[in-house]
């Protein structure tokens, strides 16, 4: 396509695209937005390497002016975006691409893979930590990720939802947090007796053990032998962490272990669960009175397993100053012309009240009637908000970022702060309240004009 | 782990661990294996740069044996697994790794996260080419990937389970295949009219043009305006090559599309569907009679929408040449113990008629009786074979690889080859055919042994 702009001489021309999604995952009502800094440093810094230029030639597909194009590649994209571990919501913008159309179209799908699969993860992770109220969750998927590379995105992403940890060794390494596990069964096969192999993991790491327990039988043999194995470590003065149950029935098992630990005089004891760990399963053990204080996730959060692909797409908005616009008979498919802005509102407790997308052209929030983007019957009067927060930001300007790189940690406090503000009943599994995402009066009217005139 | 294997002076101690899986994905009976030829090059090339035995060394996590022992890796494992590409079952080993404790420990993770992702999408790639019967299937899932790595390794299982293209520009740079691809909406909305869109299109791809023809109405604007270009295509002598629906109903559109296409004197152009397609969608839509000629599937393939997580285990077998056991209430999830063989039986039309997991001991296939690894109570006598097949292959040995690495075509050719003598009840989607994987008589009964000891 973008060497197709050029053979019809419109490459340079002036062209806004939107990137959002329209239905948030995990029949939930918001995501965790996730891997837009990565991907506006990446777009920065682009470059067509001479191999890489070559490579395009030798395929036999692309003009000579579009490879030459590529060789003197020069950014001019300009990139407003909503911050990383921003909450967000379907139909609004996320980020608004202006520059000229081959660039600004030729970094869609890299962009969208940047966006679409890291904002599902920190999402989902976002949501065992709401389950966990407090208790941290551990990251431990990456055996099942995408490859080598897809488990360090997952895992990164995961940390920025709320993990408190990782497994990943490299992973970790690369975002700066040191990676931290438990032992596998294998270890406990790997000595005559599960006691010895107790023993002998303390040997080696008296200040960190967590011990498996469920080789051979959680209750009648596990248990007892750690609890053996933390009381010798105690008396040696060291600190024993605890116990991981990794199967069977969480609830009663981790309720089970509490008492006989406590009993044990272990109280300080902490009781690790993992397999196949999500929010509902956190919660459901949480709700029957389980004794679980550390959570290991892995497949289900890595695999983002219930909804296992977010649908960010990136549409064509403005050309040449003329607002665009896809129609569809489905108007949940028709997408939302010209260049915006997006507005949160909050009120005077500072919960989040709707966020309403206007016209870029109007600088200050108009305010008035608003209407849903799906349904032009649902509308409503926007009250005077208390607060009004401008959510797309300038992050890349004619190609140069604007500010300093952000790190998973800046995307955590945020995501943090955010899930304050937000209403209780919006953050429920099930049935979860509706946020409000409207548009503005003019812009409903522009869209619907353009809708009559095709 | 292995820092303690090393603190307990077990390290060099010799040991096997299996590679398996316990269910077969998306409902189905098999999987198509991939991703473990690159896995053993790793393996054969791994070392500890200084950097990161530094890196380690900071997280003050670990003893100093430990480190020097990174630093002075020498690979002494052996692996005998099964070639990529083979169609492979629950329960039978897919890799033996061989070893010194601490090496053929420290390579699990690794090993699993290159098998379990690529060998899930191979096999999700690998249905939709059987549902498509000889229609070419392209892969178009890079936008949904888990990141821009996690998408080449997409790419790679997609293209070995059946795909004969994909969109991914670099992922088919380094795999040795062109990318190929269409038109998105925007390329239409960048016009003032469809046609006019078309034209533009054509002009810069006059040989290779699909038309994406669902911007505003398929069949009132979209076909008329193609058809009007594909001729002007084929006048000019070049060649039309058709057009792509990529949305509503797939069935519908495309016999209507193909009628008049037809009509216009059109008939060598193609038709090309995407949208959410999977197996069951290509399924649905040749039995009612739809007319697609080629499919274009991305997010159901590199998610593996419906079953997004393979849950291949490493599990040690043996330890200093004993055999070794996970025990659990759940038989299911006791491990199989010792080193092992596996044998392919077929009958005189080469058809697969069972798998067979043997003590490594016995060299040759023993026969007799056979026993279901789930369940004591199933067992069968094997007829004397046509054909026996000894599916796991000496890879790496003492950290060489044996063999010159293959590639995504190898494995393309050997699933082919799998596939025709595979039974037909087997490759069904709905309640297919269960395919018999056992346990010899010997190796059953050392298994009841140990866990009757214990």
């Amino acid at each position: 396509m973008a060497d197709g702009y050029i053979v019809n001489g419109i490459a340079e021309k002036p062209a806004v695209f939107d990137m959002f999604f329209r239905e948030a995952p995990f029949d939930g009502v918001y995501a965790i937005s996730y891997g837009l800094n990565k991907a506006l440093q990446d777009i920065a810094d682009m470059t067509f390497e001479e191999e890489t230029v070559n490579y395009l030639n030798e395929t036999d597909t692309f003009s000579d002016d579009f490879l030459e194009y590529l060789s003197n590649w020069e950014c001019e994209i300009t990139i407003r975006a909503i911050d990383d571990g921003k909450i967000i919501f379907p139909y609004e913008p996320i980020a608004e691409v202006e520059g000229p159309l081959l660039q600004s179209q030729i970094i869609e799908t890299y962009l969208l893979n940047c966006f679409n699969f890291p904002t599902l993860c920190a999402t989902k992770a976002n949501r065992m930590w709401l389950a966990a109220e407090g208790d941290p969750i551990i990251e431990f998927g990456l055996r099942r990720a995408q490859g080598p590379d897809g488990g360090i995105t997952a895992t990164e992403a995961a940390m920025a939802g709320g993990c408190e940890g990782t497994s990943n060794v490299l992973g970790g390494k690369k975002i700066g947090v040191a990676a931290t596990g438990t032992q596998a069964h294998s270890w406990v096969q790997a000595f005559d007796t599960e006691l010895e192999a107790f023993r002998a993991y303390a040997k080696a790491f008296p200040d960190s053990s967590i011990l498996l327990v469920d080789t051979y039988d959680t209750l009648e043999s596990g248990i007892p032998n750690a609890i053996k194995v933390g009381k010798e470590i105690e008396e040696k003065g060291h600190n024993f962490v605890g116990i991981r149950l990794d199967s069977g029935d969480l609830a009663y098992l981790s309720k089970e272990a509490r008492k006989i630990l406590d009993e044990a005089g272990l109280e300080d004891a902490k009781i690790v669960a993992s397999n196949q760990v999500d929010e509902h399963v956190i919660k459901e053990i949480k709700s029957k009175g389980g004794k679980v204080d550390i959570w290991g996730i892995g497949t289900k959060l890595v695999t983002c397993y219930d909804d296992p692909a977010l649908g960010g797409v990136y549409k064509l908005v403005e050309l040449d100053g003329e607002p665009k616009l896809k129609i569809s008979d489905n108007i949940k498919k028709a997408t939302i012309p010209s260049k915006k802005r997006l507005f949160r509102l909050y009120d005077e407790n500072d919960k989040m009240t709707g966020d309403v997308i206007q016209l870029y052209q109007n600088e200050k929030f108009e305010g008035g009637k608003v209407y849903d983007p799906t349904n032009p019957l649902l509308s409503y009067e926007v009250k005077s908000p208390d607060k009004i927060e401008p959510l797309l930001k300038l992050k890349l300007k004619n190609g140069e970022l604007t500010e300093e790189p952000k790190t998973w940690k800046d995307a955590q406090e945020t995501m943090k702060q955010d899930i304050e503000n937000l209403q209780e009943g919006s953050k429920r599994f099930l049935n979860p309240h509706l946020y409000k995402v409207s548009i503005s009066r003019k812009l409903f009217e522009l869209r619907k004009e353009i809708i009559e005139s095709h």
